[in-house]
């Protein structure tokens, strides 16, 4: 006698509560699980529906089903239905080192479906302080700013010291021994001297781009 | 042959760049140097002037040199000079056990320093979710809400999931044991399973609050 | 002179102490060890006798000797033996999120294994927390509820503020980033504010299951 | 402008949900807190009323306010109003050292407030392990077992190993250096080799006893 | 100008100051490197000569030099020369589950190679203790015991308190989540009730072997 | 009605089964609970009696009960009855600083309570190594060196690479920042690249004398 | 029959083999042990001749007994004897904020009593990095910086971007929460993007100074 | 509309500001952008130019487009330019162990690419320390000394002891269990009891020769 098999039953009611649909986390589905999901979710009409840390075998699945769906590779995340309209929020996704592009590109294609404009500045490192003062008159035209960085994770309290928008802290897992796969970034972003620096997860450039969208969307 | 004296030199040009004065953080300063800090503020014209994590010593010099300074006990915070006139925004401070009321205390008075209205919801402890959901109407109004919680740090994972505010989640270091002094509070909201949470240092209510305005002041 | 070839004894003597026999756990043993433990058991007339983190080369070797044998895939725990009557006790196994099933699983295997009645409750994260009440009435009737949930691991918390039945938290390895394999997960859990969660080690369902059977089959 | 001064709101739905009152938690509350609390427990007709991790300044004003009330000292527990009739519920409290009594005494004080009946076994460490043998015949007897050690944390294992009741394993924060303010034993306890051990937070002998009222008393 | 290769030079004056000849450690040397620190043992005339650890690679090597060599494939140790007379010294290892055994094993033909006789003691895990008590008589007849284990690490206490040898624990990495790859039971064994249990790293059968050695082999 | 409150009951038969009779902890006990202890052990006959870790009230207690109890200040230990005849072994209490040798002197007291000859070396750390070398006649004649040491803890690996008596390593929290209370010290010795080291858990200098007594006193 | 009062033995010949004398760490020591050591050194012609970490008692017998000696308060050092000449060395000690002046003190007192010249730059924490920037000139003309930060611990990473001296990070116990007591500055400054930082113990002013001695001195 | 693909941007102004070319870290990159890279900085005139950590696809990259780079395998660096005249400072590598070879390379390659003459000291481990004694006329004449050490890292200590040059202190991942991938020796040289041990992170030989590069070619 088995044990029943659960369906899995996405939260269609989420966006009226949050103003904010389910979004499909890949990992743990099975290609049929996510694919009546988003059936689910485009049978409800929400919009975006997005599939974030997809397996190659779930994007195939996606991509044949959906021939209008988009898929970011780096960022590895299927765009199925993105909003209609943009609105008129604008973020910057700053990053540090080349490594951090792959989480920096989760935030800016996630905020883009959700309707954001995402302006895109790299290779602004702490060690070439420089690069991120030449960019200010960029920053300071943001409604928010995606800080996106690795190893010791100092950037986004030198950008927050720079410009008043609020500044949203995404710690990578760059970096090798003492970084302790994002722990030492992770740390020092939550032990920021400079006031107001927001922290997500290690890796979450999901997160912060729903953050992003609630705070920018209400404005 | 001693060292030179170092003198303490604010940043006063910190509002400028940031439209945040900077906040004088208590430990460590002798009195003197809390009184030359305050002055140099005053002189600047900067609003508002705030004393955070006070000693008595710092308090009492305060007090005695400004008697229009207000200390608000609970949140160990001396308040020398508020903004004028408050802004439009409206923001919640809510919290799920006596223990952390000093941590969302911390956060409102900095928050209403700063000329945003506050809004306090306490004892809405996971344990009894109904609590929670019977304010939903009053969070819903909100343009964004500190969740402040030890323990497991529950509480930002529901209120997320129920209103489309941006969600500042402050975990405490209330609880004993495996809590670790707030670090299980601190993991499991950075792990929210309510995509969007932002978080900030243990018993930060202060950074929470300097955060919110960024975000409330920019509407 | 080879140190001499220790032979695998099985503590047949268990379930006279504990009601519950020893239960073959895969890791680092040969097919061979499975089969002359699985036999030595069945010798000995004890019920039910399990294979749990079954190997794909174990589970081939117990199936090819006992086509009585059943494998529950999902949940890797081969049943040779399951008991022969159900006990009157009922329990549930609630999960968060669709990663979580193949631990709720080994705990539902080896409860179902042991003679209780298991119902299964699926997606009922606490970003949604309205899915959890909704089943109230459901879990107001059970005898014990097993809660299995990664991230942040707030599900417990809020089952054991709403039921008055004993509460099994099973936190997974779920998550990325600051949960840590789990660790987010087990903290919270340990550190519930509703009191009376009992915690087993991360992804132990089946810990939980022998558990759940301890306290329902004595009522 | 000060913050409202919040009010502190027992949650007195809490028994008709869970059928355990809320118990009043001393550390971070005031004197007068705790009797607005106590107070409105009372006027709402629940027992037990439990005061725990009590300051002095807490036990002083609920003993003058209410002579009925008995400050367990060494549990650091005050029973305001304890059950009116016993359950037919025995459990046993065991413990390993003289230093992990505080600790016992918690689990048995709350426990007989709640109306089971407790019996208590000492000194019976794993360094003389015959010692928790010759007391099997009593453990046998008990609906189920909490087990309280420090440092290694190693009785629940070996209970488990003998009995067939449930065990509820309790870590406390004694030992030094490497055992880490009891680490060393949760982790042992959770990692443990008997199957059925159920954890809760170190030196949290209050919610082994909750958790084993939540069990004993649906029997 | 590439850096000059530096050789690998065996300590071969190790064992006159230390009665104990350089082991080779397998991970990071190349064959041939292998080969060199042999030869170079073998012309130094010392006693036992061990490779441990050993890659497949090495072992295939020495091997093929050396037919006199003797593979010990779940021990992973390969004995070049052993000893050419036994010592009087009788120790036990003792070890709890299968998985413990491979490091069981590393101890045992380390040991013996050494020169002392080695008796093993299997499955005596204290979820079981009377299989420990059983093995009494057995234990009082050895001048050293090393016990083997994982998950919880209890097996030393218990032994430590049963028998007068000295006893060195051995913890393993076995075991899942809060285990934590056999930090569980290294700081269960570090945090023994039991006076004079000596502990070495874990899965380190070799080291405990080599203090055995020490020991014994001066009396 | 309070619970019963539980007698301390040495386990006095331990003498009989390990060769060492129980040594009195002392924080958690009473100054009676001491005396009562160390009266149940006169009492028994057993040698020697001493109470560790002693506070200033049980000392004061102990030494007006018993006048030829002698109290050791910097080791905090009481000898309230020392073993009559000394053994043959002799053995060496190595430490590294002056902050070293509180665990130093505790290691001696016990040990020569226990019967065993102490030569005591100290301010021999590793950054003037040349101190060391120095002592190795001396250290060559022991039967076992027990080295102390905090901060990086790299004396038991210098010494075990000297001589060839067994090594016990205990690690002290002594040191600052990132040596974590000793921790750096304990994971040092544990990795040493000197085979066969023993290590006690921090501060642990009773502990290595237990051990060291089995050790020598079975020679 | 006591223990034998080990002698402490200052390592006089250390000046010979490292071109650094011994520097008396205060912690452990009593007032008379430290006299004995400072005369020690005094009679073996040694400079200079430093108490760091001092206590009180210990400052008072040493400034009674040698008026010459003077006592740094905030850094805690007593300097007794301090070089005759200066070498040409310059460096700059770099703090960012006030609560870090105790372990910058320290660090340019040390190094000042060892003969280098010591500029001091406050107050330039990465919050607000223009003021690092303006103090490039400066910087440049340095033969190393000594960069001492709390927090995130960011302030290396941007030194070390912008000029070519050496630079030594100095991680200090400043900050709350999730920068346990130092670590996450440690660990930020371990992963610094920057190539070239080194780095000491937390609060470790005195190993930083005595670095930057032996690298200057050498010039 | 994918998000704009980031270019990745070299740092040429780098080494104009502080003596030191940007260099290339493979991880992360393709191998086109570290061709691109390379050229910027090849033309931009720079040297050395240096690719570590390199992947084999990008190591082809790099020789099939400019045949006068150069491999070393060991320590998986490409050099793509050396400079051109070497400074006169002298320094040496100094290793323990054979596993840590790889790490000692690396610091080697990069430090003879910049210009220094290196000097390689291999297989002088802390359990055999007279080997160490017996190189202490070579390292007297040293500008500075790198360590590479795994395990307890116990050799930086014993060098800084030994001879007046500044230390620079890699751990290693070398070890097992206890070692925790390099955070044993990390904490244990962060620790050292020799003043002005200088560290950098786990594997970091890069940083170490680009350290010693900034110190040496200073004099």
């Amino acid at each position: 006698m088995p044990p029943v098999e659960p369906e899995v039953i996405p939260d269609v009611a989420r966006q009226d509560r949050t103003g904010q649909p389910e979004v499909i986390y890949g990992p743990g589905k099975s290609p049929a699980q996510v694919l009546a999901v988003a059936g689910a979710l485009v049978d409800a009409g929400v919009r975006p529906i997005l599939l974030t840390r997809a397996t190659p075998d779930q994007v195939q699945a996606v991509l044949g089903a959906d021939p209008t769906a988009t898929f970011h590779e780096r960022a590895n995340v299927v765009v199925i239905r993105a909003v209609e309209r943009s609105s008129p929020g604008r973020i910057a996704v700053v990053s540090a080192g080349t490594s951090d592009l792959p989480v920096a590109d989760e935030a800016a294609v996630v905020a883009e479906a959700f309707g954001l404009t995402v302006e895109r500045i790299t290779d602004v490192g702490v060690a070439g302080v420089h690069r991120v003062i030449e960019r200010v008159p960029d920053l300071e035209r943001m409604d928010l700013v995606i800080v996106v960085a690795g190893m010791e994770g100092a950037l986004p309290s030198v950008v927050a010291g720079l410009v008043p928008a609020p500044v949203i802290a995404v710690p990578t897992s760059v970096g090798y021994g003492a970084s302790f796969e994002g722990l030492a970034a992770l740390l020092g972003m939550l032990s920021s001297c400079a006031p107001g620096v927001l922290t997500v997860n290690i890796d979450n450039g999901f997160g912060a781009a729903m953050a992003a969208h609630r705070i920018v969307s209400r404005r």
